[in-house]
């Protein structure tokens, strides 16, 4: 990746010098940039020549695993640098990680930037999607290269903003890539239930995510999808995604989404049960094993295969599919401002979603929508109540409850659709069952309880007067 | 809890020794000692002269706030006691701060306990389930005490084990918690569709959870479930369950348990989904107001009242209670097993099932069924594929299923049955729609798949494949 953004940046026509351990990459890199179109990009194979040849004050963009790697490099390179010049991570790093480091980097006077990017080997290449968060002077320092080497969005602009202070550009491609796994569990839910129940073939399938990636789907995830299920097998008889093992991989901020959500009282169940998929996803031998114990016990795969009208069900689908992902990201954007508040971040949810719009994993003609409802209402308290997401909901959530009851009688599972519903039924009524649960609480552990009719804090002897009426 | 524990403790004849900052604790514990019969406890308001009443070597257990008050209380007490003598942690404390502390202890020659304790006051004083984890040697100092003062379970012993070493007996109580959680919740569920969809009344609900307390669910929740439903309002008509706001407050473990789930890559969604509705009903006036704009919309709280046979939605309701919380107890146990394997704990999952039989707040009968699932095969991979569990999953898979979709056709919300549903769905499945994930992450990450008939990692060029095609 970091080959594609400094091809990227001198393709932009601000030269680049490069360095990686590996000297191989460096001189892959300085080929490559020939080959495309002689391109102002400069190898260096040791760190000293390599930051003496960049112009004061620096700007160096590191690229490498996050972790240990990270503080690594900065090691070896800072001790060549100045004070002014200012050092970039372009990685997945975990967002309390880069204000330590912004920290120790200031004693230096170092300027420093975690820098959320995304969009993958392309995005780098052509345009990502950029979060920089800490040194708003480091920022500055880069802002015209970025605002060039970011994707490019018609009447919304490049993909890249200040987003905020500390660790607040690692921190929200963390929820990105929380938002991401949402997004690729609710499409593969949307496959399983057009598949398993509505009988369709890749060939249609295809077909349908085609289609779909017209209207209000339209979004690279989907295209992608499109994408796969025209895909032969090179191997074999018929199409490659039949043969792909359904395990799925991870590398960390699903998890740390999760985690974070947990931590700041956040409910994000679509992106939780997309990260659970995974995980129960990689206990491969474990279902086969389990499968046979049911399949014994008098039921298959497929408990039942109830007839559908293809047609309906497809309609259905793509209606339950953007219902749930409104939720998804609700729950996403209400993490974001939840830590927004607790460090001070004061980030822009709009914002955000207009960077989002190109360039990244998740880019879709959807977050145009949340932008506008946040245009709207800057202190919107949930996406599920603004106005326009509020009407697709309505309209969408018959065909929701259709979907996931189908998929429930069908023995198949939606968990990222049926508990972006229940989460959507859980936040749109007034009275939850969660009073019971407290009254238990104070049974029990004494922990008291409001009352809907009178101010103040209650506790009841509830074991003693059960057991005066008892007696 | 502290007072409780000490009067129990000298109840069973062992002189104890208190001492409180809040010297008039102290005097109340006396006091309380001298009036449920003049039991063997003395109370100390300095801490040289309580720790030097004990008899060596001495064992003291700390009951305060987890944290710092924690450390605080160690470097008060600490200083007058001896090499050999004992300190236990009794509150609900996050296992590595056990860690530390065992092992800080250590180098003063002191031992070190941390032990999870459930039952709130009432166990406290009458018998709870104890957890300890941390020195054997100092187990085996109070081993005698904790076998006399715990819970008492016919044919099934004392609720107390030595856990296992390092913070194992905290780390299991967290899990206990976080099984509390889902417990519940789910019974908040069972309530919810028995009075929004099946609109039975107070009374009804206190006879149906008496019935259900008699069978297969009974247990500890059930029976004070019951007792709320029957208890009217002091201050008021009606009953006070129904006064009691819907905002259920919470302390830390379950948050902890859905973190460590994560960490641990153990899929624990009903936890999960208990966690969350908790979230959910902290956001009243949120919910109040979007259930407006929802209404406002065309639907109310309940969408639809579908006639439902009150009998037999009870039976329903009653199966899908006890499937889900299989499913949220397999969790619970595969999370305590993957942190036992990570950290080298060798703990028995059948001996922890066997001390929650008793005194702690999930006790149940249900309970000793799992310790014979684990005593049938140690090595279970999960509750779900024990034959027993199996079978009893179904018989009520299609009444699980009904009242999932119920609730959802009502416009009401499950969480935690339906995740617990979906957990179970996917568990069963051999294939998963995950390969397609797996696709998408190779397609835009290069992040490789598996393929189901060669073995190997596998990179496809699928944009090229792709973009070729399409040309």
């Amino acid at each position: 990746m970091g080959q594609n953004l400094a091809l990227n940046i001198a393709e932009k026509g601000f030269p680049i010098s490069v360095y990686n351990r590996t000297t191989s990459k460096v001189d892959e890199a300085v080929e490559r940039a020939k080959q495309e179109g002689n391109l102002p990009l400069y190898g260096f194979h040791d760190p000293e020549s390599f930051v003496h040849s960049i112009q004061k004050p620096r700007v160096i963009i590191m690229l490498v695993k996050a972790g240990a790697p990270v503080d690594q490099t900065i090691k070896t390179l800072s001790v060549y640098m100045e004070k002014g010049d200012c050092i970039i991570d372009g990685g997945n790093e975990w967002y309390e990680n880069t204000e330590r480091r912004e920290k120790a980097m200031a004693e230096l006077g170092l300027l420093y930037l975690g820098m959320g990017v995304s969009g993958g080997e392309e995005g780098a290449r052509h345009g990502p999607s950029m979060m920089p968060g800490g040194s708003f002077e480091a920022y500055k320092h880069v802002e015209d290269i970025l605002l060039k080497v970011s994707a490019q969005v018609p009447d919304s602009g490049p993909c890249v903003t200040y987003v905020g202070k500390g660790g607040s550009g690692n921190f929200v491609k963390m929820v990105h890539n929380g938002i991401e796994y949402g997004d690729m569990q609710l499409i593969a839910e949307a496959y399983d239930v057009l598949k398993s129940v509505g009988k369709l073939s890749n060939e249609e399938l295809h077909q349908v995510f085609s289609e779909w990636n017209k209207g209000e789907l339209l979004s690279f995830l989907v295209e992608i999808t499109a994408d796969i299920f025209g895909i032969k097998d090179d191997k074999g008889e018929g199409y490659l995604v039949d043969k792909v093992l359904d395990k799925t991989g991870m590398k960390g901020t699903g998890k740390w989404t999760v985690q974070q959500a947990a931590e700041l009282s956040i409910a994000a169940p679509t992106i939780a049960s997309s990260l659970d998929a995974r995980f129960l996803s990689g206990l491969k031998e474990e279902r086969v094993e389990a499968s046979k114990v049911f399949k014994s016990g008098g039921f298959g795969d497929i408990l039942a295969e109830p007839a559908v009208d293809k047609k309906e069900l497809i309609d259905d689908v793509r209606k339950t599919l953007y219902a749930s992902k409104i939720c998804s990201y609700a729950q996403g954007m209400n993490l974001i401002r939840a830590k927004s508040m607790e460090k001070g971040w004061d980030l822009k949810l709009g914002e955000l979603a207009r960077i989002w719009k190109g360039g990244c994993i998740i880019r879709a003609i959807f977050l145009d929508r949340i932008k506008k409802a946040y245009d709207r209402n800057p202190d919107l308290a949930n996406l599920l109540v603004d106005p326009e997401f509020a009407k697709e909901i309505v309209e969408r959530q018959s065909a929701w409850r259709r979907v996931v009851c189908l998929a429930i009688n069908s023995g198949i599972c939606t968990p990222g659709m049926s508990s972006s519903l229940a989460y959507f039924d859980s936040y749109r009524r007034e009275r939850l069952p969660a009073n019971l649960v407290q009254a238990q609480r104070d049974y029990f552990g004494a922990h008291t309880y409001e009352r809907i009719d009178v101010p103040g804090s209650f506790h009841t002897e509830w074991f003693k007067i059960a057991n005066q009426s008892k007696m």
